[in-house]
């Protein structure tokens, strides 16, 4: 197949096309690779206040032409302009966020041990070691969020404030939303005079094109978030290479989300309620949808469950981020309704129109079988639950046990009542997850100092990372030491000085003083 | 070919055979690992105390025993009496530096973000993270170090630290070594009431052995020191599992170093006499050992170079760590005098008796030559330091840019005179290594808290981490985020009370107080 020299957008909610933009040329990749490169060589990369000060004027810029922006996000995702402007919001206020980590030196890990002539075995040199930008990194953004996890979202906020110039291959799906947001970030590099090749966008939806970014060889690492499929292809081409690289890829995740009989008992209505604001929000179309709920068997339950599926079912069809996608879900949907075991109440959710639409459902299944049956807990993206039920707690742990790793769980359970219990399943889900929630959904995920967006295999390809939250420069830095370095040959943060009043771990003390 | 059953020591002064011990069969490998996965899911191995009294109790033990190890040590690695000492003491006080990072909880990078019902967006819910171990970790013991990178080595100490426990497969030409050392190791377990299988050796010289422990489903992190082919076969391994495993590989190094005009002039003789000892300490058996050093053209450099060619040749036949690294160093060097444009003055050195010995040896070759053919470029492992000649600035410039990653490199230059150079060498050097050396060799490698082991591939498969100093436990731990979590579901260092006083960063500023 040869990959289209033209990408064109279609209206999730219409059907309708829309902007088209030209494709990346493989060849190009190459050249942009190496003029990446060439940026990072550039000194102005290192000065922190240029990649501060750009981060926030592409924030700004973001901000400034929010409604031209807001609207060619929602032609191109059928998303509700309610998370237009929540989602332009987090994306400039994470851009402004690395400003500030970087301002205050809190994403270099600055340590200084000095000189000890006493030390044992061997007299101790001075060392002095801080994270320094890894070279040029390959980000793939993903469909589900086309600013927040777009051209100027997360990943390439984190690369551009740890000091690495970005290569970005924006979603296939959303050529106008990405050309719009490459213009504000290409200005916003410019006005901090930083090297023009510090940013590029790669458009294209080819296999081959997003392999090739992976391939070139200057790239030194690589961010992407989308389908296990996806993330794990790219994961085998990186550590195919002659150098291997990193791949930092996000990918599926079920999420189970663990509701006790004592919850519903005591907050059963508001917990239906809640799952079903998750589980439709944004059309289900999130990493951290809750995918599968573990449900106590028996009358209450069923109750419970009856009253999640009618609520479901009550909403009006979805609009969904394109038609690969609605259609891809309607068929998982039929086969599962087809499965032994699998309890549909009626027919699978089909596809509708105008645009591509589908309605939102719940499915039940014994928990044991979704236990000893893989093919039951793979990921459903979009309007669907599938609803697991316990018949003990030995069922409900087997069940936890089952599953691979996660971004997110959830606990909801009854603290007054259900202690031991809940210590147990605590422990379980934290075992096999980034992020555990407690009488909450995980869908809404803070862009803050504590949070983690990972998780074990196959949420993501390293579970040491985050892709969300100020500690997610971290994939993007290595750590250099210098050895009795004279002052003048430090980087300034690791000089005796320290006007900045950077946190330094100085003898193995935290210290923001000098020396 | 039938991986053998038994492993038989041969001293390497002698080449008589010394100790033998019975070989893991590959199909042990899973029983042990699954055996670990059940420790790992015992809560003794999360309580700090215990984690931290098994360090400490292993370090005494070692300590204790000290005349019958080294006394091993030195029959089954060849290396001096006073390295087996220093050896045995660093190992010892790297398991209780580990223990004392546990125990301050330095570890664990907590982070709190209380509730902020204001934050833009969308509301903030109350995140607390910390790191937590990622499961069982698989470790391969190096020859070079048989006490601080073998069974009870640093990258042990590390994994058992943070919670993890550990396959470590001994290096198979110390059988002894290995069974003395994990005897101490697993009593130090016992005794702090660990379950047994925190711990368990391997011992087996066969690819298949190696490739069967990464491939151990159970197994979560490999650590690895060794050679390029060994860690990157591994690698590759690892990167093909279903659930792929990251691999902490320590691999091979030429360390480059600069010398510079100001520097001979002002100090050659000091530097020529620490290179020697650099190239000459442990039979130049160190991944640190100056493999090239950059040394400019003209009378002056031919006289520093000729100085140091003297005291090598001069130097007493040296005993390596077993016949195939002798052998193998060499091949290598009577096919490296036979290259073009590569002076060796006189014959390589051949093979020597009694036992596995090789006399030390400098060739000479052109800086450009040395930028233009990779193969000039390629580590020799044991006493042997090639000398590049440089005939100017750019050519000098030229040479440190052809160099891949490397563990690290080294300045020697007058800080009076050559200000802008130094600064302009410092700055390529630092751009491709892990550790950058002013004024001194990178061999003596010392366990603190600034120390980075660690570089871009080929140094490591892993530029991000470090495999000595006290940030070692990263590479086995990865972050969970607790989200409107009840106290009591919390781990304890991310409760509101901080009786321990562990260092957090709460709500973005880094704090030991309570809240």
């Amino acid at each position: 197949m040869t990959p289209s020299s033209t990408l064109t957008a279609v209206d999730p909610r219409t059907g309708e096309p829309g902007e088209s933009r030209p494709a990346t040329p493989i060849a190009a990749i190459d050249s942009l690779a190496a003029a990446a490169a060439a940026a990072f060589a550039d000194p102005a990369l290192r000065d922190v206040a240029r990649r501060a000060h750009a981060l926030r004027d592409v924030a700004a810029r973001l901000r400034a032409d929010g409604e031209r922006l807001r609207a060619r996000f929602q032609a191109e995702s059928g998303l509700p302009a309610g998370r237009a402007a929540g989602e332009l919001e987090r994306t400039s206020g994470q851009l402004e966020a690395f400003a500030d980590v970087i301002e205050a030196g809190d994403q270099l890990e600055a340590i200084i041990d000095r000189a000890d002539p006493q030390a044992v075995p061997i007299p101790r040199p001075d060392l002095r070691r801080m994270l320094v930008p890894i070279g040029p990194v390959a980000v793939f953004g993903a469909s589900n969020f086309p600013f927040a996890f777009g051209v100027a979202g997360g990943d390439v906020a984190a690369a551009l404030a740890a000091g690495c110039p970005v290569l970005v291959k924006g979603h296939p799906s959303q050529p106008g939303v990405n050309a719009l947001v490459a213009e504000h970030v290409a200005a916003g590099i410019a006005s901090a005079g930083l090297p023009s090749a510090t940013f590029a966008l790669v458009q294209g939806g080819s296999a081959e094109l997003g392999a090739a970014l992976v391939q070139a060889e200057p790239v030194r690492a690589v961010a992407f978030t989308g389908s296990t499929a996806g993330g794990r292809a790219l994961f085998d081409v990186a550590a195919r290479r002659p150098l291997p690289i990193p791949v930092y890829a996000e990918m599926g995740s079920v999420n189970p989300i663990v509701v006790t009989a004592g919850a519903i008992a005591a907050r059963g209505d508001a917990i239906a309620a809640s799952l079903v604001t998750a589980v439709t929000g944004a059309a289900g179309q999130l990493c951290t949808k809750p995918g599968v709920v573990l449900v106590p068997a028996g009358a209450e339950g069923d109750a419970w469950c009856a009253d999640v599926a009618e609520r479901l079912a009550a909403s009006e069809p979805l609009v969904m981020l394109n038609e690969r996608m609605r259609d891809a879900l309607a068929t998982q949907l039929e086969q599962l309704a087809r499965q032994g075991g699998v309890r549909a109440d009626g027919a699978a959710p089909r596809p509708r129109g105008p645009g591509f639409r589908l309605s939102a459902a719940a499915y039940q299944v014994a928990a044991s079988q979704l236990a000893r049956r893989e093919e039951l807990r793979e990921e459903r993206f979009g309007p669907f639950v599938l609803l697991a039920r316990y018949g003990s707690d030995e069922e409900l742990l087997a069940t936890i046990a089952s599953f691979d790793g996660q971004l997110a769980t959830g606990l909801h359970a009854d603290a007054a009542t259900e202690r031991e219990l809940a210590a147990r399943v605590a422990d379980a889900l934290a075992g096999r997850c980034g992020r555990l929630v407690f009488d909450g959904f995980p869908t809404g995920v803070a862009v803050s100092w504590a949070m983690q967006h990972g998780g074990p295999y196959p949420a993501t390809t390293a579970p040491g990372e985050t892709s969300v939250g100020m500690t997610a420069t971290r994939r993007f830095l290595r750590p250099v030491c210098w050895q009795d370095a004279p002052q003048a040959l430090l980087p300034p943060p690791l000089r005796d000085a320290n006007p900045a009043g950077i946190w330094r771990r100085v003898d193995g003390r935290l210290t923001r003083d000098g020396i």
